[in-house]
């Protein structure tokens, strides 16, 4: 069997970091039936959550709850949200939107232009089972924050005539107080909100959000480009010509 | 015009760093025709660059050089290399290979299977413009060491009967060098080796590989999944269910 060399480094991406602890040691391999699984540590979890080769998680790993943290409230969240809007405004810039309003941007809501960390900050970060009545209860409060680099984006695409249209795994029941909470926190003017309908309530995200995105083009829109913190805000038809993928280490919606 | 704040982090991913100097500035944006450019720091590269919000880029910020090196050297590229790895078995876990050994995962070589840092070290991590003559020069020297986390996947996939196919941009020209190189370092056994033929010189990534993978599907592979540090080994027809994007902060290719 090989044996990997792990380094369990002193920061998680510590790239700046002046020393690291490094040792010798299997990554947990064990064999299950005919078959080997392999266990890593924390170290890796960022970039493999991030760029999609780890799927399927329910919880971040437990060891992980610290450097989650640390990334969600030391600025570096943010700053990662700042390159986002840079590289969508990059694309979108010598793109001139129609008259007509049909030129559209899609935004995600939760992570993308409202943020939960004040849920998660109680709810260590991702490291516990999503409990859904519980999550819906803050939802309805209508209180979440906006991220403060896609607001900003918001605003420069809409004064250059760009329709903005929010998609969002949030049901039609939540309709008030979403767009509620999207105005008290400066979002105005967009082009229409959608919801899941109660047909919808147990279709995946890919498949309810590809359908609104084909529904959307029928009606006569332009889909240039969709935002979301989850691939599976950005996987299937229609979703423009290009997307972007923004920052959330803290869970994972297939 | 909308103002960002930008925290400029005394490390990239200072995730358990203590301390981080944070300022306020605008994001460089300017009037550039009747369009809003934007320009950020450093700090947001690797996390745009490898989601590949960012797109198109040629050289690595200058202000980056420093902190890709350290990313590169100090053991978090290994690690998170290693999570890809693991993410691959935890993957393909459930699955058995035909005896047939039509049942193959395709590697990529450079930055996948084989390490250019050597070059890249004495290059300014990707800092400097590619030069095309240069690197085929150290190319040709086939001395590019294995990248040991796909190395020791490699192995366990072949121990389990997976079939090997390397794709890579290299050329024809560079068949035996390459082979000889990947021999040398502990690679073997390998199902087929596809480089570029002079036809396909000025072939786009996506398309020569797309058109080579169909070549395989028509050939009776099945192709599980494919691995590579770019995102345009990844994208097209045939792929598989799944594909791994591998870190590499030093240089794209579209």
């Amino acid at each position: 069997m090989s044996i990997i060399r792990v380094c369990f480094l002193s920061t998680l991406f510590s790239l700046l970091a002046a020393s690291s602890l490094c040792m010798e040691q299997t990554l947990g391999m064990r064999i299950e039936g005919s078959h080997i699984v392999m266990k890593t540590s924390c170290s890796s979890f960022f970039f493999n959550s991030q760029v999609n080769n780890a799927q399927g998680w329910k919880v971040i790993p437990e060891e992980c709850e610290d450097l989650v943290a640390r990334y969600m409230n030391n600025g570096q969240y943010a700053v990662d949200m700042e390159g986002v809007a840079v590289a969508v405004l990059d694309y979108l810039k010598d793109i001139i939107p129609g008259e007509d309003g049909k030129d559209v941007v899609i935004f995600d809501i939760d992570e993308t232009a409202l943020s939960n960390l004040p849920y998660y900050r109680k709810h260590r970060y991702g490291a516990e089972v999503f409990d859904h009545p519980l999550f819906s209860k803050w939802v309805e409060e209508g209180v979440a924050p906006a991220i403060p680099a896609m607001l900003s984006l918001y605003k420069v695409l809409q004064a250059e005539n760009w329709g903005i249209v929010f998609m969002t795994g949030r049901t039609e029941s939540q309709r008030n107080i979403t767009s509620q909470n999207l105005l008290d926190v400066g979002y105005s003017g967009w082009t229409t909100l959608l919801l899941r309908s109660p047909a919808e309530a147990h279709t995946s995200a890919v498949e309810y959000k590809t359908r609104k995105r084909l529904q959307l083009q029928h009606e006569g829109y332009r889909i240039w480009t969709s935002l979301g913190d989850q691939w599976s805000d950005l996987a299937g038809a229609a979703v423009g010509n290009r997307t972007f993928k923004l920052p959330n280490p803290m869970y994972h919606i297939p």
